[in-house]
């Protein structure tokens, strides 16, 4: 995209040593509270999902959850949820990701999305990739097509790009170190 | 209000036995996967929050999110998230509220509402509502008024309008028994 969304990094906070000593955690909480920030990054989100001709947003929990629903509301779309274990409560289907050490699971329900449909998947940051790489594995065990991965934020310095090199990946700001 | 949502009903999928054996879990997921459906309980939520000019959205942690998150893009307001201890970076207050057993808390940063702000909180479903009594709160510790609260769901056969009682509430839909 021509587009630039460089104005957003004014509304992330950045947090030193959180959630451990030495991370630089980037803190979305301070773009959501303002409206012209949320907006905007909203606008950027949009315009590739437009692009992407997406019929489904799928938001990954929970962060995801914020920016993936105030999308599929803009697109007439409907949204479901990726969620940890044991928080949905009909049929799920899973995926298994790494974790710096050992492995999580994210679900989805099983009519979460439809033969065909085209999906978003939407998330706050890409970081590893790890768990967006199980949710669009989730969404093509339901028959449903990747349209597109959309997240604020990318941390170029993570190797999430090739988990998901099969994908047409937008990212509206990127932080090249933490 | 006048107009009724009892509409919504039809997109709520009741699971038996969720989370536990004899709990009847309203699962509000094909609610918010269909376009019309989600669209609907949005536009209940925004003719309320606009009655009670409220000017910030509080979501409440995580399916608050989703609703929470919408309407504050239909407002133009912002909004902050309430969160699970441990999960905001900055710093925070916190709230007690009881459980079935023990006790559990909720956070908000300390520049998630600023004074004088007009909040409307928001969560998909009241229960106890103990949550909402201790993110209400918090809004009120730092300053703002609770201009109402909002959710999709009153399962009016539980406790919460005592501990609501001094607060604006507006639900769309009731069911009065598990």
């Amino acid at each position: 995209m021509a587009e630039t969304y460089d104005e957003l990094k004014r509304y992330i906070r950045s947090v030193p040593d959180f959630p451990k000593p030495g991370i630089n955690f980037y803190d979305i909480t301070t773009l959501m509270q303002d409206p012209v920030g949320f907006a905007l990054a909203l606008d950027g989100m949009e315009k590739f999902a437009r692009a992407k001709e997406a019929n489904k947003i799928v938001a990954v929990e929970s962060r995801g959850f914020l920016f993936g629903a105030a999308l599929a509301d803009r697109l007439k779309t409907g949204v479901a949820i990726a969620r940890k274990p044991g928080k949905l409560p009909y049929r799920t289907i899973s995926a298994e990701y790494a974790l710096e050490y050992g492995t999580d699971r994210l679900e989805l329900h099983e009519d979460a999305v439809k033969t065909g449909e085209r999906v978003l998947i939407v998330d706050d940051l890409i970081a590893t990739g790890g768990t967006i790489e199980a949710v669009a594995g989730m969404v093509e065990k339901l028959n449903a097509t990747v349209a597109g991965i959309s997240a604020v934020i990318d941390l170029s310095f993570l190797p999430w790009r090739e988990k998901l090199n099969r994908f047409e990946v937008n990212c509206l700001i990127t932080f090249d170190s933490e």
